[in-house]
């Protein structure tokens, strides 16, 4: 065996994540590595945290990066809130309901499906009538911001129903936080995780979460351990919580924890607003593109997401064809669908770094370049200056 | 909030872990990130998977790295290998023996406690006994090189006795691998965890781990769902496990990825031997220096890890100010003592990149200085010539 030193190509990331991640964060994270225990990385931890709450736009304590990537940071929310025999509604419009629900199972909790057509929002009425049919529920969970079909929740009104019917909220915001308002306190949110390779930029491997003082409470009141050592807060909250001495609890992922706090400066630089705000510009110019092509959006408008943007690949055009040649010809990564919609959608990322002009307009040159090759049927050639059109109105 | 770029200081990291991380790990580490199901990305997986076959000496097929830092290794084995009710027997003989039981009994296990002295080998003999009493226990679990006290226990024959006793082995190797010998498939052992950020001088964040056709055997025949869905191995197995098709559980933290092989890559070039062979001349060095200064170890000779000098603080001096100094002073870290030994011992890490010839000198010198300076009753200014005398002899 002699395994060579691996370079990777270098890639345009538009698929549902990772997303590109931006240089100043791949020099940060290669800095020199110090003790997990340094009063120097302790002091970055509490900047860490700092900035996080400024993210989700909460004031809760309780408020840091989960060691592993967001499936983890997902689990986290569960074991620690859902004990053996506790009732969950789970709404699921997508793939990821169908991870909570799994999360639930394990817990030993009972999960109550809220189902939606995938690449639909949320029913609110649906979950009301869920949350009055049982109103022993103790949790409703659901996806702020649904990765596998690009479609956005009202998580105001869902954090407001469950307050209504004294159940805890788990909210996913892995692929809004950064990228579209996530305002947990504003919600009223108790338990909020999120991702950092999506909107922030970052690459994946921690999960940023944060948990709110009724969250809190029901973690110490509960009856049964937390069936995770790993990720059981009231051993996490010795390292990551306030007060001088920080006991060791695992080694955190140095590394990447100097990748998240320079994605956050970053965010921290050009402002939530503003960040926001980019988001919707070039998605409103990849639109602009994607329909000039004569092709259409699997979500209504006002429910879809700025930066992931499900769109039906056109009759008789080879899924995997297309995105293998983008890859192989462009070095352009978009994604697949996933779960009901393998082979019928592309998800195309504009998240963080990658959500900017030389993206959409490259992006959308090479589909109608790859497409028109094909011999698909779109509209060739319109698509580059319909969005420019939208580019310069901004 | 205006929170500044992190600059981290440059120290030389001679506790137990993070070790120094070689600066080709740095460097491989912020190469531009790629998609996570990227055939190029996949490729370099399989890369991986083969050189940690190397490192763990095995031709288990199901070795990866878990996505998350060495604990969260330690509970995959323990949530895919322990249902409720079964019994395992745990070796106790510093801290991890005791998350071993914690692991044990969040499963719904019932553990087993063999316990020793701190800084002492496991007992052979009362692990035999044990397994007599216990003829329905499923699993022994023990730790080859405990992090806290820089002790070595027998791991072939802990196997061995395992497999006499028709028990599964869970082997910690978090501190051993790459440092000492680990040979899993001589040993027989089934499921074995570690860590990169050890003798593998690569960053913190994941956790190499194998698992042998026996315990494959074991997960397919489980009665129990597995309580963690981020930890399961037959979900985890769909995207690291062989086959064309590698399907999406959970986004790899591909930088770290890149780093374990480039550190991976550098133990290849090395020669597993001889990097044994390095770490025990520079462990010899820095005991001759030790005991120059009239300092002790903790572990008899015989157990002793090269690569973790567990060293008695000699009396009336301040544990804490000491490396506070050194810290201040030197940039170095050296490790505190943890739990019953915690302000008794010093934990001198000479791992991976980190042991080496300089670091030996250095460490001696600034403890030598420091300690002299304190008015610690210690022989002064004999420590670096005892191991000079050592490493010129080599």
């Amino acid at each position: 065996m002699n395994t060579a030193v691996f370079h990777p190509p270098v890639r345009t990331l538009m698929g549902p994540g990772p997303s590109d991640v931006n240089p100043r964060i791949l020099e940060a994270m290669s800095r020199p590595t110090i003790g997990h225990l340094d009063p120097v990385f302790v002091g970055m931890m509490d900047e860490v945290k700092a900035m996080l709450q400024y993210a989700f736009q909460t004031t809760n304590n309780l408020t840091f990066p989960v060691s592993a990537p967001g499936s983890a940071g997902m689990e986290t929310c569960f074991v620690n809130l859902v004990e053996p025999g506790d009732k969950v509604i789970v709404c699921q419009n997508g793939v990821f309901g169908g991870r909570m629900k799994e999360n639930v199972i394990r817990c030993g909790g009972e999960a109550i499906m809220v189902e939606d057509e995938w690449g639909k929002a949320i029913d609110l009425g649906k979950v009301e009538q869920a949350l009055k049919d049982h109103p022993d529920a103790k949790v409703l969970a659901f996806v702020h911001a649904e990765t596998s079909t690009g479609a956005q929740s009202d998580a105001a009104t869902l954090c407001a129903l469950a307050r209504e019917h004294d159940c805890l909220s788990i909210v996913d915001t892995v692929t809004s936080l950064g990228g579209t308002p996530v305002k947990v306190d504003e919600w009223g949110a108790d338990a909020v995780y999120s991702g950092t390779q999506k909107c922030l930029s970052c690459v994946p491997g921690i999960s940023p979460v944060t948990f709110s003082e009724r969250a809190e409470a029901a973690i110490r009141n509960r009856k049964t351990p937390v069936q995770s050592w790993f990720l059981d807060l009231s051993l996490v909250m010795g390292y990551w919580g306030p007060g001088a001495k920080r006991a060791y609890h695992h080694t955190a992922p140095i590394n990447t924890l100097y990748a998240l706090h320079e994605a956050l400066v970053i965010l921290q630089e050009e402002g939530l607003e503003n960040a926001w705000a980019r988001h919707r510009r070039n998605h409103e110019a990849l639109k602009a593109g994607i329909e000039a092509m004569g092709m259409s959006f699997v979500v209504d408008e006002a429910d879809r997401l700025p930066q992931l943007n499900a769109v039906t690949i056109p009759e008789g055009v080879d899924d995997a064809e297309v995105r293998t040649r983008l890859l192989n010809d462009y070095d352009l990564e978009i994604g697949a669908g996933l779960g009901a919609l393998a082979g019928k959608i592309w998800r195309i990322g504009l998240m963080g770094f990658a959500s900017n002009a030389r993206n959409v307009l490259f992006c959308l040159g090479a589909l109608d370049s790859t497409l028109t090759s094909l011999g698909a049927r779109i509209e060739s050639g319109a698509a580059v200056e319909a969005a420019c059109k939208v580019l310069d109105a901004c």
